[in-house]
């Protein structure tokens, strides 16, 4: 990493007790409390794909690069520990991109505590690449795994679904607080993030707990985005709503005995909504407004 | 990741006791033993600055990928732990080169017991990046540090340096094993690797302890790619061996009470050299052939 990026983020990052080295050294050292699993996750974003240069600006992209990750620690009720940054910059006016992915970053960094901790900043030919790894740890209650749902279970979920291409990607709020104070107080049997769509990120859960699910249509909260979308798209808010992806909301199982207490409070900030229930049958089925029940193949973004 | 490359990891990919959840899922979760702080790297490599594509086989560069971040434990005497490795492929042959980048990590992953727990796979127009990360472990000892080095610390290194661009840049080997049986057996004040250049990561020592170091050239291990590099150059071998970088050996302060026991055998199979001294004054000389000692700026390769 430059010298003067260094010197720039020493002088920027805020400190944290359990950093005990860091950002321009060989590597981080961080404190680990026993008893805690590490949870680890990397996700990485590239121009063309991810976000457009420059349509998109360097602080939104930073912040979604960060914000991807502190999403599958919420997935997993993991508390955040430290991450790392890694940056492939277009030689062209790459400290000052640097520097705009870092402003991006670092207001969320501090919002969830979760301090920069090392990376590797390269220049090169070729568009922007940003790869961020965070690491978390889990809590006394132990990890949400996507495996875990059992038939009879409410599907319960945080905010509303769609059309997050028009705004959301990149200002959505991971759902930290939300996992970390529902996990403290309600037994939540599995969980995961929506990130390829709602309906994708849902068949995730079956296919990892072995069962199906019933989804109420009605129920779905749908983004004032998805009925945007849909006007321009042709389709309706809810396919968007089921199958846009990016939302970075929670999927949870949750047995019927903790569903009235999950839902009679917002835990962390997000609305919560029961939209449907785990069931034995394998498959997806919709219930539609007139009553009609249809099976739905899952669809989203398709790695 | 796409499910074709999730599954054939599976099936490759060594298991390992403390990985609980990893390739396919969110987030990998692993054990932690207490007391043992946490060490992270990591490095990001990119086609035409790190390597040439096609006239570097993928193999190779996976290889590469992995080896140079777990130099970075080595440099710290930190046990893996475990990796986790983001890619962004060219579209045309993404999948193939994704094996054979992974064909080149797992002898290595397998070599220093370091499973590969996660990553994000993407295809994209541009060409070839790919970021590790590695954990690891500190051991009861601690962790070595740049800083630490005093006044009369012999400085010790491993191996030999120079021309590490005709091949070693590509099949060296970490200094894991040295630096775990250095480390349980003797008093070691500071380390690094030499990933920018002998002198230049030296002189991170120097700067990180506060202190000036002579270097005796007659002492210094000159790889045999050094000499036949400078045929080509017109340099000479030992400039090749003080300034060419991408060595990944190790550069130690010894106490003068321990350089005994650290020279007498070698430590986990690579041959360890004494080739000066840690001093009061700052700057770094060099001891010539002809018993004449001039100042040498610290080079190499400036992130």
């Amino acid at each position: 990493m430059e010298q003067q990026l260094i010197d720039w983020l020493r002088d920027n990052l805020p400190s944290h007790p359990r950093v005990q080295l860091g950002i321009g050294d060989d590597a981080a050292i961080l404190a680990w409390s026993q008893q805690n699993h590490c949870v680890v996750t990397t996700d990485l974003l590239t121009a063309g794909v991810d976000f457009l240069l420059p349509q998109d600006a360097p602080e939104r992209i930073g912040r979604k690069a960060l914000a991807v990750n502190l999403s599958d620690l919420a997935a997993m009720a993991a508390r955040p520990v430290a991450a790392v940054v890694s940056l492939a910059l277009p030689r062209d006016g790459a400290h000052e991109l640097a520097l705009a992915l870092y402003r991006g970053m670092l207001p969320l960094a501090e919002e969830f505590e979760i301090p920069i901790v090392g990376g590797d900043t390269n220049t090169w030919d070729g568009p922007l690449v940003i790869s961020v790894t965070a690491m978390g740890e889990t809590t006394a209650q132990g990890a949400w795994l996507r495996q875990g749902a059992l038939p009879g279970d409410a599907i319960v979920v945080t905010g509303d679904f769609g059309g997050s291409i028009l705004e959301s990607q990149f200002t959505f709020t991971p759902r930290i607080h939300e996992a970390l104070a529902l996990q403290a107080h309600h037994e939540i049997h599995a969980a995961t993030d929506v990130s390829d769509g709602l309906s994708l990120d849902l068949s995730h859960i079956m296919q990892a707990s072995q069962c199906g699910a019933e989804v109420c249509l009605a129920d779905v909260p749908i983004a004032p985005a998805a009925h945007q979308l849909a006007q321009q798209s042709g389709r309706l808010a809810w396919e968007h709503a089921l199958t846009d992806g990016e939302d970075f909301e929670l999927i949870l199982a949750v047995p019927e005995s903790a569903v009235a207490g999950v839902l009679e409070a917002t835990h962390g900030g997000a609305p919560l909504t029961r939209i449907g229930t785990f069931t034995e049958q394998r498959g997806l089925r919709l219930t539609h407004a007139d009553g009609s029940q249809r099976a739905f193949s899952p669809a989203g973004y398709q790695h």
